[in-house]
């Protein structure tokens, strides 16, 4: 897994430089904090998930991931929110950018979502996209070139017009778009990761930035450390938080009192997004209360 | 609001010395991140559990609570461990501590609890009580006396014993039991007293941290914050997580396929903990599908 | 002082959304740690400057500041770098970027510096200056105009085009480049506040970020916690920190011992880039010792 | 180096558990930030001095230390403070402590300090030292003995006094002083470590952190990282940083104008603890101004 890297976007990648740790050591971990305590439950696995359950999120603090990741500015403005990790990113007011931009794929060029006021929506295709595409590609090689005139240096590191100063490397790469990468190395210790990793591996995290979480959830960490994987996805990715109202509604339905589940909900202040999302959540569609009304 | 000390335990005080921000704040925050989006959220009640229900966290983070809470030592040693949050403790190597300990309510004296393996059963009562609360006194007082004939001071700054040098304060305070007082300024963002108390204020957390939790979310949070208070009640405090196990369960459960139910518990890996928990959070008591087998 | 704009750049301000505590609750937390032993240090002045030399840094994290600054899209991406804040910035995925974009006064149009690998050396000045300014405001015309035909969004929220879709908020934003202001709620405690402005104030900060933080530092912190602006001014930011080699050579020559501060000059592993710093600091110009050779 | 104990006072020690990266690690980090602008530095050694002494903290975070030590409970206060790192520390909710407690060699025994109002003055000696030491042995026997008497558990698992139902182990632990030793995991990024230890292996320090700070200095950060080791010392612990007045006296000292250093001293606002700072960490003593008045 060390320094193989994975291909994510059109020239973006992630690659494992370093980690400490594994199962073993948040398993360790939590026996140094529970003490005799953790003896009865048996089984490493069994206390991983029981920790994952229970939210006890020290022991995943102890196994630590470093990955060199190459991704578009703009995704990389929304992964350093996350500041509970260490980073060090390649410098544009020391070093020159590579020719490198991204260029989404056609099936994903959307128009903004009618329902969602952050997300996409339906697929442009056919023309509009290919338009689309091209002018992309047009502005984003434009704006290479005029970054390179700025600098005004060539790759052995002379000048390329001796007529001009040209402008510092700090300043030129002003013009540059959010559509170009940059790279970093980026440290996190585990449950930070898997805190990251259920945001944006989310449905609502956008397209660009999820890619790069799947990629480490399914290639990274899911071999790195199975037993906390598989907890997470149990416990996290595949389980659902119900508020109290949601949960006085369950209760009800599943004790068979239907109307007072649909009184419930109208006087719980649910708010019908919220319903639509329980509705979802628990598979009632053809059940929902307000459809027998 | 300001200065009045909330009293807790049998010395322990909540006091708050200043804040910044309320529910206008995290309103503020969250239309300069979603701009124009937020225009059709028409009140800030409901723009404030969306962001509490949809984990928009930051918002939150734009409120910020200075306390002053005196509090025994050993739940010190709990609370600190919130790592998120700006302390000045009252430093026992500066200054002398005060003959202030705590010794439990008779009520709140309790033997190991049988199943869990962190906390109390029943209380002990009677005369076991009683001499045990004797004992306590008698130590604490013993070692204040102790403390303070290792210190060798007197009020007024003067020595107590010509003959003996004393110990510096430092080391003197090494004999200080788990039970006596500290103070400390404690100032932390909503989003992480939030976090603090949704830990804290829980069934789970020890007694006497507890009550610290819910006299900060009932005397402070509630009156400072209202609308976040009650979204922080309604999707936190009194919600649920369901793992992927149990939602199955409860889809089953709702589509009145009790066999399907009962053969997924059976094989979905759910830890009998954990199904116990699930069958107290839905109320399945006599409904439970492994009571019809 | 709250709500004025500051104005930075050409188009960037900085305004105090709020504050809690001053140079008074600086010493309140002091006192409070450090108890009785505080009170010979008769004036508050004295104990912020003795804890600000001593660098005891929890009493300056009890103050608390909340900004609203707007700033080109380059500076956000250092300025995020300090992790110990909150933020809340305006997302361009809920929401439209206004047609504004940095462009430097002429003064600040620089070519490479050729000492200094990450600055500006001298002013272009005339000609190349004003083709570079022309450029500059060209190309970000251009990409707005770019930007606006992708969103196919008019500001009334009806379509500009109707036989096109437009693209999604969060896809059409990889057009606009770092030029391009955004803007963001930032909160900062007082002593993390100070570590960033002692970075960011200093002559080795790229320019455009330099002025924000001698901004916040002159018309904000000077007002706000005057003797802790002045005790920052005195021991961080008018102070210099020696090596231990520097300090050797240092002692020599107060000692009048010449030779020797050459001869440990020049075993002292001493870097020359070092060297130079030190016979800056401490005015040696005339006097290096090397010079004497 | 990994596993083996380096013992610390009469109970504790350091082990290194676990540890991510080494000085390659930093410079690997540095050239990605600096990208080919680093080049030019032809060896990781100088590279990391450079580092060191220009701030640039990042690199240091990519390496990664954990350590499981053992100490006593009044130094865990003191340590835990430090907030950016990750800990799991043995609990006494769910275990039992051991009858280990800190007993201080002979010579750590002193009286508080005439001069130091946070420190040791003269070690106490002969008889009085003998009495504290037995006294204080004494106390932690008892008190010992009592926690056992409120546990009521045998090492079996059993009940020692079948008439009584004991304490909750969490209630229990009130009853243990502050010179019992807990245990913990302690995992931390080197640029956190070297800042702890900059503070904790300091003259100022409390000896029994201290103790802990040299040896995680000495016999585990020396071996791990040597060329940052080395540069910490040189420019951290052995260095001295200068208050803007104390460098003005610096200069003109070094001028040889000595009156006007006299002035410049009269003049500077140095408070007079500040002043016999300079004189000592320049060795200035003979030749101190004031002595020349």
């Amino acid at each position: 897994m060390l320094y193989t890297p994975f291909p994510v976007l059109d020239h973006g990648f992630v690659r494992v430089v370093d980690y400490m740790g594994d199962d073993g050591a948040i398993v360790q971990a939590a026996r140094v904090s529970y003490g005799r305590g953790t003896r009865r439950v048996s089984q490493d696995r069994g206390l991983i998930r029981y920790l994952m359950r229970q939210r006890h999120t020290t022991p995943f603090e102890m196994c630590e991931l470093k990955l060199h990741v190459k991704l578009p500015i703009f995704v990389a403005r929304q992964w350093i929110r996350h500041r509970t990790a260490n980073v060090n990113e390649y410098s544009a007011r020391y070093s020159i950018l590579d020719r490198e931009f991204y260029i989404p794929d056609e099936r994903q060029l959307a128009g903004q979502s009618a329902s969602n006021r952050q997300g996409r929506g339906e697929p442009l295709g056919g023309a509009e996209a290919a338009r689309v595409l091209a002018l992309l590609r047009e502005d984003a090689e434009r704006t290479y070139d005029r970054y390179e005139e700025f600098l005004n240096e060539r790759p052995d590191g002379g000048v390329r017009d001796p007529d001009r100063s040209g402008l510092a490397r700090e300043l030129a790469r002003m013009s540059i778009s959010l559509a170009f990468y940059t790279q970093w190395y980026w440290k996190i210790d585990l449950h930070n990761l898997l805190h990251f990793l259920s945001l944006r591996a989310d449905a609502h995290a956008q397209y660009e930035i999820r890619v790069y979480a799947e990629t480490i959830l399914d290639e990274v960490v899911r071999r790195w450390v199975p037993a906390a994987y598989e907890a997470f996805c149990d416990y996290r990715l595949g389980g659902a938080h119900l508020s109290r109202g949601g949960l006085d509604v369950v209760r009800a339905l599943l004790a068979g009192r239907r109307d007072e589940a649909e009184a419930l909900r109208a006087g719980s202040g649910l708010a019908p997004r919220e319903w639509r999302e329980l509705v979802e959540t628990l598979g009632l569609e053809g059940d929902e209360p307000a459809a027998q009304a």
